[in-house]
């Protein structure tokens, strides 16, 4: 049993990398850019990223590979056997077994796969705004909506590995296509391309004159202008991020029905825009969650543990699921 | 340990009581009324029926209620501590705690309370459609529409107890109003009710021709002429019955995306129309879900405990929680 485990959290763009104790300290960690040519078959390129990563920690720490646990955190459909089932961000490693390419590599042994939403949950519930809390929920906001759910004090993996994927429920049936194929998509209202797409709608309507008029029209106008302005208090931005705030509680109330979640913890890149955000969706709960009086106050809290939850998650998931 | 238990499934017309083994197997059977008056204060005079029923059974069988487990399933949101915090359809009920009452009146010791979605889903899982399977969901299509949650082999109570409320999931955000005051929520849309709103609003709109001419009216054509219609084949009646078939998938697929559940059991009322509704749903399930093709086959099954789903989950809470 290792008192060191490895958490890699691969995302669109990086790949994080941390090397943390069981009581969840960060004793290294690095940073890599994910590529994203398929050069030696599916995810071989991503893989050996990963693997110079276990390599580095490896040599400066006097670890040896085969015998440190290892948590990958993927965005995507992650099989319970650990085989990336589907990445729709991460096209060219789908199908891939990190698993099988890191012990060929480095020869590791205690490789582990888990989807980076279900790892941000481990982790902010092992060390994070999730500690003590057995039901609680995962929200990451980033260009789409990740997540992970923790039930009587477990993570709900589902039937094949694949539970969590909160960003996919329909809000809005036959509403906004999403990236996935289906309509309605929470993830199309309430996440960064949520934003990026509404932006784009009020600019064409009209409805963000100032915000276009200083981009020099409409399809220039972006959802960082928006944040930005907002931030500032210009009350067309003002009034558009009180619609993605809104959008963000619908979704919120309907996992409060279904689960009956008394605690969320929000994550992700569009996170950043937790104070335009939070104040103005834990109002609109109120109005949008089933029997919202009966219940105790729903608590909506930002991420402690920010860009590192889902590596430290993944971390998690090496520690638990070693022998 | 009792080798046998009462299960009671309180509904807003009826109140079924069995008498059952731990093996799942019906000893005896009650049904009573349940009454709507209010006097002697909030659920005095259900509480004096389901203290009637117990007796009876004490008394056929020679068991003492003092020691005898007794589980009772109720229609709304029952706290973990056994008060009922908010019955809709039993509004006379609401607040009761009938673990006090019970004891008052015939000194049962052993009583606990849970949703009955909740129960239905328990007995399912112990005795029924579930067996085996360590996540799936209940659906009871009637009134409204129901639900119990079984994750990692355990049902999902959430924070105060009110898991499963998957009828108020919001399917289409600003959609018809609910009875529980929000907007849009899937039981508007594929249950009983929901299949009487569409009903109404179709032969308003002169899309059900034939039956508005049958029944003299367009305002006189109920959701039973329409399942009953569309079981023989009318073409007007089949649209509509997929209409709802389309709907109930959309939610399924919603729960499949949050929980990855690979097997859905469904009861209730309206399951009688289960073979117009469950092949189409199954289809629409190929289109609505995330992934579908990643995934094995979605499982979507009747209830084989039927009536007595509740009731005997009902029984099976008393198993399990007595001390």
């Amino acid at each position: 049993m290792s008192d060191v485990a490895v958490g890699l959290d691969v995302g669109g763009t990086k790949a994080l990398a941390v090397l943390v104790t069981r009581q969840g300290e960060i004793l290294d960690e690095l940073r890599s850019s994910t590529p994203h040519d398929s050069h030696g078959g599916a995810g071989a390129a991503t893989a050996k990223v990963l693997a110079e990563q276990v390599a580095t920690f490896a040599q400066r720490h006097g670890l040896d590979a085969a015998t440190l646990p290892i948590g990958i955190g993927m965005p995507g459909m992650v099989r319970r056997d650990g085989r990336l089932a589907f990445a729709p961000n991460l096209q060219t490693v789908s199908g891939a077994s990190f698993p099988e390419l890191l012990n060929e590599s480095i020869g590791a042994q205690l490789v582990y796969m888990e989807n980076d939403g279900n790892c941000a949950a481990l982790g902010e519930y092992a060390w994070g705004a999730g500690r003590g809390i057995d039901n609680f929920v995962m929200v990451t906001l980033g260009t789409g909506i990740g997540g992970g759910i923790i039930a009587n004090g477990e993570l709900v993996r589902g039937q094949s590995g694949f539970g969590g994927e909160i960003g996919h429920m329909a809000v809005q049936a036959r509403g906004a296509l999403c990236g996935c194929g289906g309509y309605g998509c929470w993830e199309r209202y309430a996440s960064g391309t949520g934003l990026a797409r509404l932006t784009l709608e009020w600019a064409n309507e009209g409805r963000l004159p100032e915000l276009t008029a200083l981009r020099g029209g409409a399809q220039n106008v972006r959802g960082e202008d928006v944040t930005r302005a907002a931030g500032e208090g210009l009350e067309e931005a003002v009034t558009l991020m009180n619609d993605v705030a809104w959008w963000l509680a619908r979704g919120l109330a309907n996992l409060i029905a279904i689960l009956d979640t008394g605690h969320f913890v929000i994550g992700g890149g569009l996170s950043v825009a937790a104070d335009l955000l939070l104040p103005n969706a834990r109002e609109y709960l109120a109005d949008l969650t089933f029997g919202y009086d009966k219940r105790p106050p729903v608590v909506v809290a930002p991420s402690d543990l920010t860009v590192h939850a889902g590596a430290l998650g993944a971390a998690k998931v090496a520690f638990d699921r070693q022998p």
